[in-house]
């Protein structure tokens, strides 16, 4: 099994650039900010997300050089994630986030809003000079969904009617929508045309889509350490993801425990049982299969490269979380 | 004396649309959030700084028309300006703003944190689709600087060497950059020359400054209803604005209580008798003269008309908050 550092091998040392200069960007100049931003950029994240960026822009190019604004893009994506997850954390009072303390519970809530505030800031600033409006649309509509998701997510709780496309939309606004416009970004800056735009759109958001659906099955399987969260901590806050709409079809009785949320003794554990004993969980192993294959066939019209190859396995190693 | 309601008297129609589509706009759909945007925009709100855009955009157009990205642009304005003082409020833990409940306090940090993310994102997402990437970096410039102006405030506080050109760097950030950069952005949509460009954006820059250190004096003497806060809060907080620095000049003991940010019994009634009998406070009163005297010159280029002649008056109305 390919381990995230074995795929993003390729651009690993252009990673750990990005990761100094974000820490020396947020922190220079601000005591406040700077123990934030070690402690924000500074640990051994995935930056999955950068990474994606990276690589694309490498695979698009013909030499494999990165130009400074590819770089720059994939810092501004690094900002805009960070910022959504420090202001999400103190919207969600969570005090961990895959094992580690979350800004608010380590520093307080007013840090919180000020370094998301401060990241937000100098995104949108990088952003307007790279110098171009598409880029600078794309991204903004990232920033816009991000704030919709997280919306979106807190109207939906406990709301046993909600429809499973109103489930994938809020996956889009909260996950898809960063990857699918940031490998776009990184396809706008190399000047590529349209339609391999589209693709790239198509692979990020088909991507982020696995993703999001592969963590809704870890929170009810529970064997991913990474996650470091307690299991089923997203049915418990009243967040039903496919595991829990696709039972929900299955079982009647899981609406009604939903509908009130939990209350009575007991209800919580029987609506895991009831999830477990259904078919949910294959299904949205099913689901996330079907985005990772899509995910894969939009990138088929890439030449040959190690970037490239390292792409094509993303969606597969997306997967192999779940085993 | 003018009222503030006679100054934006030719833009009332244009103003009263721009706060329903606010309303509307972020109501639309999201009922946490219906209620902080009523409670944001509903509110007998000045709106100074959309009303300054909206003079300004039709001041300079040759039919007294605003066009719809002139009136985006004002609307920008408002909700930037707007997210940032939800999230100050946070940050500075208030619970009020000129007399009335904040978000924070009414409902929660939470939501507070969540309107504001809301607000910032509508905002850049309708930047950019202004399609004009110098308006982007003019706007996206403001984010950046209240970010770092409310950093900077925190930074200062009870630090008696701070420098007095540090605290008007604080002010331009955290005030005179948002109506020095909006006035600017007015102008490009309407195409002016580049010295008219640099005329809007010292006109609002100054009158920013001017508004802030009338804000700081009447901090002290407390004679504006509008301002809703307890007197000398700042003071009381650390923040050191016109008259303490002055203050700090004449009297060495003034020092010694702000370093020890007001520990003794009697400190901060001793300190605030100091500054009241120093020439601070009529220094402060001649600084903002000054300030409002370079803003009224900038604009002495404008053809005369409605528009032209409320701007005009401005820089008087800032100052006559004082009197």
């Amino acid at each position: 099994m390919t381990s995230v550092t074995e795929l993003l091998e390729p651009v690993e040392i252009d990673l750990q650039h990005l990761l100094s200069d974000l820490r020396s960007l947020i922190g220079a100049g601000h005591p406040i900010l700077q123990a934030a931003a070690e402690h924000l950029f500074s640990a051994g994240g995935k930056k999955l997300r950068p990474g994606i960026v990276l690589l694309i822009s490498k695979a698009l190019s013909n030499n494999n050089d990165l130009s400074d604004r590819h770089k720059r893009l994939a810092q501004i994506t690094e900002m805009i994630h960070t910022a959504s997850l420090v202001h999400d954390d103190v919207v969600d009072n969570a005090s961990t986030r895959r094992g580690v303390e979350t800004v608010h519970s380590r520093f307080d809530h007013r840090v919180a809003v000020l370094s998301g505030d401060f990241l937000f800031a100098q995104a949108s600033w990088h952003l307007a000079n790279l110098n171009d409006l598409e880029v600078v649309k794309l991204l903004s509509r990232v920033i816009m969904d991000l704030a919709e998701g997280e919306i979106k997510q807190g109207l939906n709780r406990f709301s046993s009617n909600q429809t499973f496309s109103s489930y994938l939309q809020k996956s889009y606004c909260k996950t898809a929508s960063l990857m699918a416009n940031s490998c776009q970004a990184a396809g706008v800056l190399s000047a590529i045309p349209e339609d391999q735009l589209k693709c790239l759109h198509q692979f990020g958001k088909q991507l982020g889509l696995a993703f999001q659906v592969v963590d809704d099955i870890l929170d009810f399987t529970g064997n991913d350490k990474q996650l470091g969260k307690p299991t089923s901590s997203d049915l418990a806050s009243g967040y039903l993801t496919a595991p829990a709409l696709y039972a929900l079809e299955e079982h009647e009785s899981l609406k009604v425990m939903i509908n009130r949320e939990f209350s009575n003794s007991g209800d919580l554990e029987k609506s895991l049982e009831l999830i477990k004993d259904s078919q949910a969980l294959s299904r949205s192993i099913k689901l996330a299969e079907k985005f990772a294959k899509e995910s894969l066939e939009a990138i088929s019209w890439l030449p040959e490269s190690p970037c490239q190859n390292a792409l094509s396995k993303l969606p597969d190693f997306v997967l192999s979380r779940l085993y």
